[in-house]
């Protein structure tokens, strides 16, 4: 790997050559500096590599891992071959990104179990409650799906997870703000795998399940109806007493 | 740049080498199934870089491209020099990581205003009730500074803006949940450039600023009286009023 960077500054005026040190921040900054005027839009191609690393002036193994962060971020999207699709590209992508995002740092424990949770019960209250107002026949049909998927008898408790992660995540869709569906969905797929082990380490499944079945079925029925209130007072409900019946989310490892 | 990835798999149990393509995708996902099995916990140091390369087989390159992204996302901090604290660490730096995705995804218009304004009354509402039940003296003295600050004077626009989103944002922290407060800062902040734009367009700014000021004020005596929902009401209302004043936020570029 080659790095020589310049010390002077020179080139056009929206790609200014950067400084030493650090050289894939410096580039990165580059980009945003773009986005953020405007210059750079949704479906813009970026320079090639080779001519960004020259314009910048930093190494070609600086600008790749810069673009590395961009597309960890959702802003950036590869498309490798030598088409007219190839190339880097300004993405739209901020749901998996944000997903992704939520689920290491809640792994990582850097926010309490009890904030989550009361973060998840405001987003999901509001989202209970937009969907009452909003969803059409599509949208609850999506709610119906995972419902029937987790009233099949004999349904393995991944299963059930999975199907309960896509049930609040219609939801969340169905309430038509895209931001508190993206919160909502990556802050209930950052759950997915510490709710997997404490459903595991239950042993009254049967009556827990029961009980998750019945609390989904009154959302939907209060989604249905139009009442955007009892929506979203039976999602707090169910949220709190899922948190309550799962001793082991509160003690992960314990 | 050497890249010699080989076809087969071998190694220990936790660092198993990686399949071709995408190295840094494959170096990412081997350290996040280490934290998300907890394998791996805040301040624990990631093997140094050529130690990993040869643990998972790719390039040094492909590692070094995977730690950048994971610093991208706050999950990892790289301290340079020689010492006992140099190398790669995990992290936990999840508010700023979080505020530079969300004005990245806004910037790129990725949200929808009206949505981003919903989520950040949703949010504000919470936190402003939050910071009514539990905000001690010093917190609500971090809320009154900016506040002080915007009643100065002569005060610039932009001096404004810092000090208004300061302001948000310490009523954000007073509430005391890290992860509502993560995501109000992250959304505030996002707003930071497009409301300074809509600040600068005002022809009838001292008229528009003495609005904010006053509902600034009555935010802060609702929190420091303990009445949460007066505080919420207050914030939706200052919230909404300021969007409405802004009809630049509604039309950027326009």
């Amino acid at each position: 790997m080659s790095e020589n960077l310049p010390e002077t500054w020179q080139g056009g005026p929206s790609w200014r050559p950067v400084a030493r040190s650090r050289a894939h921040e410096l580039v990165i900054e580059a980009i945003e500096d773009q986005i953020m005027v405007g210059a750079l839009k949704v479906g813009d191609p970026l320079p090639p590599e080779r001519d960004l690393a020259s314009r910048l002036q930093v190494s070609r193994a600086g600008v790749r891992e810069a673009i590395r962060v961009l597309e960890g971020q959702g802003v950036l999207r590869s498309n490798v071959g030598a088409g007219a699709d190839a190339g880097t590209f300004i993405a739209a992508m901020p749901s998996e990104a944000l997903t992704r995002f939520l689920r290491l740092h809640v792994a990582l424990s850097n926010f309490r179990l009890d904030d989550v949770v009361d973060a998840r019960v405001m987003l999901e209250r509001s989202s209970a409650s937009l969907a009452a107002a909003n969803s059409d026949q599509r949208a609850r049909e999506a709610i119906r799906g995972p419902l029937e998927q987790m009233d099949v008898e004999g349904i393995s408790r991944e299963e059930f997870n999975d199907a309960d992660t896509a049930f609040h995540v219609a939801i969340a869709e169905a309430g038509g703000n895209q931001l508190v569906a993206d919160m909502t969905i990556a802050i209930r797929a950052s759950l997915r795998a510490p709710i997997l082990e404490a459903f595991r380490q239950l042993e009254d499944w049967s009556q827990v399940s029961a009980m998750l079945r019945e609390q989904h079925h009154g959302i939907i029925e209060a989604i249905a109806a139009g009442d955007g209130e009892r929506a979203a007072r039976l999602t707090e409900e169910h949220i709190r007493a899922a948190s309550a019946a799962l001793p082991a989310l509160r003690s992960p490892g314990g």
